[in-house]
């Protein structure tokens, strides 16, 4: 019960843009409160009111549950002295992504285990659009494998961290646009397959194309799918609808497609379809967008950290 | 001969975007003059020094040449007109793209006709850059016609034109990004079949989806192609050098991938290639950029103006 | 008492930017609940789970206030309706704010006013940051009324309205920046100097000067004041804590100087100060930042309904 | 005589935003060739088809002129090297600005003693616009020095090189605006006093406020000059008119104010003036763009060349 005193939670590596999202959220959430956030370079600065602290300070036991959202590679060692310290977590980084030790948090998909989760891995932020999108299809066997899902997903910059880097600046990017680890080399992939596998019992091939947009936040995924059998707009849309009947952070954009501002500074994935005309065999195209930092990381930590505490599943978050 | 006397040329439409980059070119263009150039609201404004008149004040047999950047549909009527005074005319509307009466002016495939047109289709922008970037493997027969091309093209707003419509606002359109015209509904890809069947040969399914991008010009599209047969980078770059040598306005960014900054107000396709991995049959990424105003639309017709009137074919022209 | 049920209350206008930013602050306020939203063009659109009526069909007295985002010049008319039904009013245009009918709602400065007020005309967007920025100077004495205070105000696009205008057009905004109504010809500019009179005691001369910036939303403004003694850094800065000591929505950024990222999507004044050296007589440059759309439109409106109402200032807030 | 062969030029520090904007403009300049470009860490690479080489291992004398883009501090030692070869330069630091050793480059104030120079110091980017807007007011007696004259200056990001910085990011900069430097404590300030005195008689009080805008490229500054005397619309822009009569790269915008899409991409200020109403003295509101790297930086420097090596002043510029 969570009535009368504010659950303390901890925040590591609060100083990238995810973890000053997840301060934002935790600072509007009205049953969770701040017992530390912490930094390495940024320590010393203050986020969202919030004092940062050197990791290392961070006295794990005060809080009831932990956030991890520092580096990839570093997160895990973090992260495994907070269980070992006998407190939840719930890692933002992709260290635990394809872990059998930890619960996949695509909450939509996952609650029961994530409300009685120790640890939970907060998907990935093109992986949590591309799954929204497709699980529905491959549970129905809807999904042709004999031929490839193309997914074409466009990132703005701040999903790419917030470190100095030259082709990060402003006077590279604005007016620019770009395909980057094209090929299927980009290391989100493999927790597409292994999300699509999992919970949709699909394992064709992908081909996955990000690309950098010159934006702030946001992602949007266009995702051409070859069906096994035909649907019209009707019957495409009437499916997700069902398939998301009832759930608060899922939008289905009957009638339109979605764009990055139906979804930034929301824990909203909006999702629509549209049938392929003058092809030979059945296709249909499924748009699904995100903000990177909300539905994409922050917020659905905070989605998770809400199913695992018992508060109401969108208590702190906008969708 | 154009040693001495500089050509006198019309632009019929010259307040849109095109209308004024073409303006801008031809300012800067050594053997051309503007005789006149018109538009209708904006008529009695100045544009790059030329002081527009109305399009039914335009007296076109003062022009050796006549360029058209009127709206589709309204186009062809003038431009009838123009060639009815035995005038030569560079249309970039649509009006004439899928017709026998003009010469279809991808210059790179196009140039004898060209020369001795009468009248000149300019490609439409998104065609350039898709033709451009698969005639080159559809005329090997390197594309599988069993599967679908699929072609994610990504435009900035200039491509929408200037006139005043609220989705093209400031306020709207910033920080945002979304598909349009998706499931094969855009009026482009007649264009860009008929083009491919009769540079390329190639009559499989192609899957075309537009893309609004927050920039003002440039287009990336990115080409999802199922091969024949393998081709491993060195190889897909080869052919394409090889396909465009000594071609001044085609640049193959090997060992990269292509963006925007790479082509903004230059009159050049660049072309980047990229073998997908993890897949069960071959498949090539092609990713090409063009600036839409530039190669896709006023440059280009200035590149055809230029061997029409046999001007080097890159004279006014920023490659 | 509002402790059970929520206070239904009522918006017309609601399918602007500032509509629009209204309703999805009362979408997530505690205490408040939307009666009827209303629209001309758009009646029929949902916004924010809203279905927009015609503004013509909207039964007043079944709200307990009503705001008015109507357009200058149509909403004074409908307001007056609102009051004639005995419903209180919040109205955003400028139709009231120089009338002694209604208390000008510069929140700060006039709470006691609000609280009882049938009427409130809620501050324009540049005022609202010109006068939080001037008024605690000029209730001291230190603006030398000899010299011109000159304010160079840059507000972003969201500012100038959602209709379609070629000037506001992602091409002819992005990439661009210009000054407009210069030479003190803005409509703000009474507004301002009635305000710094009324609060400030102040009637020397101004010289305001805005500027259109390629943003969504923001207004920055850099304010030159003659001070008729020198304040060095410490001594403006803790002048201006003290006479904001207390405030929820004002920031002084002590040492550092406000940018538009620190006010984006809060209900929040960022005002930083700087001395100015090498000049002969005393200066201060004051910088003033707000989001045009939150504390310069519908968050402060909310900021005073909850004065009005009885609820704690900042519900429904992030400040 | 330069009919026949091309002018060696070389290029010390041609990789960040000023060295490439020199390539770009070199490679399109009818009489001038590339000899050798140089870089730091971007040594080896190509830029505009110039492959850069070590600075150190430039041969200079090589070249007939020598430009330096190298860091303020550093080129200054560079250029004494280039002096000391006997070869010409063009400094684009700000190291000989204020040296009795070099010429202030601001062109259309200093052609005669340009042409001659084996020195030339470019101006910088914000004193070139003031400068250009201030000193005909100046050498005329018309500002009065009793009153401060007050310049808001803002810059697109390009102004502050392309060293990566995390303030320069993309994710910090897009949809924010900020003030830096306020106070008096630009390090241009020193520049544009000394050139107002020099060029123009006046040593009146200036504050000036630099501005980051959310742009590539181009300055915008809103300059207000107190008068002493009134000028009336017709009166100020007949001054400017006749100060700039026959100049090719200034443009009067007569009854508009000149925005930065008027000037981007070339080697043009545009200049625009309001009298202010309202006010018991005098004043104008002067406004200046220019692209900061064009006319700002590497145009103006080429200008400078084209003087100093007898080409027509434009040559190679679209202004």
């Amino acid at each position: 019960m969570h009535n009368h005193a504010r659950v303390p939670v901890g925040v590591l590596g609060a100083s990238g843009y995810v973890g000053q999202e997840l301060l934002r959220l935790l600072a509007g959430h009205p049953g969770a409160s701040v017992a530390f956030a912490t930094a390495e370079t940024a320590a010393g600065e203050t986020v969202e009111g919030q004092r940062l602290i050197k990791t290392d300070d961070a006295q794990v036991a005060r809080a009831e549950l932990v956030f991890s959202c520092l580096p990839h590679g570093v997160s895990g060692r973090y992260v495994n002295d907070v269980r070992a310290a006998g407190v939840r977590a719930v890692d933002l980084s992709a260290d635990f992504r394809l872990s059998a030790e930890a619960v996949y948090g695509l909450t939509e998909f996952a609650r029961p285990r994530v409300a009685t989760a120790e640890l939970v891995a907060n998907p990935g932020c093109y992986p949590t659009a591309a799954l929204l999108a497709l699980i529905p299809l491959a549970k129905r066997g809807l999904i042709d494998p004999g031929r490839e899902v193309v997914i074409d997903a466009a990132s703005g910059v701040t999903g790419a961290g917030r470190n100095a880097r030259r082709e990060l600046l402003f006077g590279e990017v604005a007016e620019d646009y770009r395909a980057y680890a094209a090929g299927n080399t980009h290391r989100h992939l493999p927790e597409v397959r292994a999300g699509l596998a999992r919970e949709g019992g699909f394992s064709g091939d992908l081909v996955f194309t990000p690309h950098l947009l010159p934006v702030k936040r946001g992602i949007l995924e266009t995702i051409h799918v070859p069906l096994t059998r035909a649907l019209d707009q009707g019957a495409a849309e009437a499916l997700y609808e069902e398939a998301y009947a009832g759930e608060p952070c899922v939008l289905i954009t009957r009638g339109a497609l979605p764009s990055l501002k139906d979804v930034v500074y929301r824990n909203r994935v909006a999702i629509g379809v549209v049938p392929v005309s003058g092809v030979q065999r059945p296709r249909l195209t499924v748009i699904a967008a995100i903000d990177n930092l909300v539905k994409g990381a922050a917020g659905q930590a905070v989605q998770n950290m809400n199913v695992m505490l018992g508060f109401p599943e969108t208590a702190g978050l906008a969708c």
